[in-house]
């Protein structure tokens, strides 16, 4: 294709069948769904606008047909509501089922984007969305099976001065945690001020991934260009600062010591 | 990254174990080289220049770490070679090792570039190379466990006015015939002038797959610019006609059915 924009970026993401999803409780046309939308993700997160998709399928023995063109058909709905061009792609048989999506995104200049390592004193942190919905006890939930990516928050989040931005694939303490080390700064976040999904614990919101909102650190004015429930703020120092609800240090919260 | 030319293409390909290797004959660097090496084939037959590889790995559980750092230090080896920037990349557990690589290539112009529907009457049909070293019976050959994207002839071929090209990664009867349909054209191919490798009959160089070796469609003055054994020529009509070595066409070759 003829390349959209000066400035290319690029992610590639993987899901596979007992990991990611189960066919007992996921169509594949959500296993199709959640494979770009994990990709797309990442894009969202960096602020860069979906371009091409490239896709690969690892189908085992005896997969249907009709089941892997319901797959693709997940991919390809999603990819003309998102603006994303499936470009090409492989199929192999394998032991199992297997979806690897990589995509292009663009931007007109490295400004428009964001990446994870410039959060500095005096940033506040944020999240879009709601968090922990993915992570309760019905797995089966529309958000595990169907995440969405936050494309447009994250374009204009990017765009109104961000200094960095995530996507909440391993769960906000993990993800955090990335974002303090890459930008040499200390995180300091109030579980008491997380926008909970209905029947979720501060706990499991801030553990439980595949939620794929975004946690974004800047200026208060990013509230302006999309909806953000503030949680924390950044430090001098380094590492993340959990906090309960009662104000105390977490200990112990799993996927955050590492 | 800032793109590195106006034009990219780009394309994905997945190794799975058992199917495309076997861990009793490759090691865990020659998966990471072939891995890599079957997406830059793509590029190579586009006349495109190597920009950037997004890699994913699906690891079984028990897969050692050591193992698995050697296999991204075969595709790391490769990629400096060849000039390659791995971008990117994703880690997840899963049934069965798989990896997907997913390359960027770039031109400065689509008059670079090569497809496969350009073959027209009149333009010779070459390849480069030997043909059928990969399907000899000791699998565990150095072509079938490493081979070797012939990059500098395709982009070479593709400026000096290839009409159409295709890595010979199904096979060459497969892989014509690929071309011809594309093209809308019929392509005449004698088995009795390819390129064999030693100890591989005629058939098997036919129908053997993952040489990785080029075939191309143009004129005679490609030979200038690439080593390339003239194997048929582009006839009026539609799809291949192969002739064995007798010139009598050739029945029952599998893979070339279809």
């Amino acid at each position: 294709m003829v390349a959209a924009a000066p400035i290319a970026v690029s992610s590639i993401d993987t899901v596979a069948e007992g990991v990611h999803f189960s066919l007992d409780t996921s169509s594949p046309a959500d296993v199709g769904h959640k494979a770009l939308a994990t990709a797309l993700s990442d894009l969202a997160a960096m602020g860069a606008a979906p371009g091409e998709a490239l896709v690969s399928f690892v189908l085992p023995a005896g997969f249907p047909d009709e089941e892997a063109l319901e797959l693709a058909r997940g991919i390809g709905v999603l990819a003309r509501r998102t603006g994303t061009a499936v470009a090409g792609g492989d199929i192999v048989r394998g032991g199992c089922l297997t979806v690897t999506v990589a995509v292009n995104g663009w931007a007109e200049s490295e400004y428009e984007l964001c990446g994870r390592d410039g959060a500095q004193p005096g940033d506040l942190v944020g999240v879009t969305g709601e968090l922990g919905a993915a992570a309760r006890p019905e797995e089966a939930s529309e958000r595990h099976r169907r995440p969405e990516p936050r494309l447009e928050e994250g374009r204009a989040l990017a765009r109104a001065g961000a200094t960095a931005m995530i996507d909440l694939s391993d769960g906000l303490a993990t993800d955090a945690w990335h974002v303090a080390r890459a930008s040499g700064a200390r995180l300091r976040i109030e579980l008491a001020r997380l926008p909970l999904a209905p029947g979720v614990a501060p706990r499991l919101a801030a553990t439980g991934g595949d939620d794929y909102e975004l946690m974004v650190c800047g200026p208060r004015a990013l509230e302006d260009v999309a909806g953000i429930t503030w949680i924390g703020e950044v430090a001098e120092g380094e590492g993340l600062e959990l906090l309960d609800v009662a104000g105390a240090p977490v200990e112990g919260l799993s996927g955050y010591e590492h």
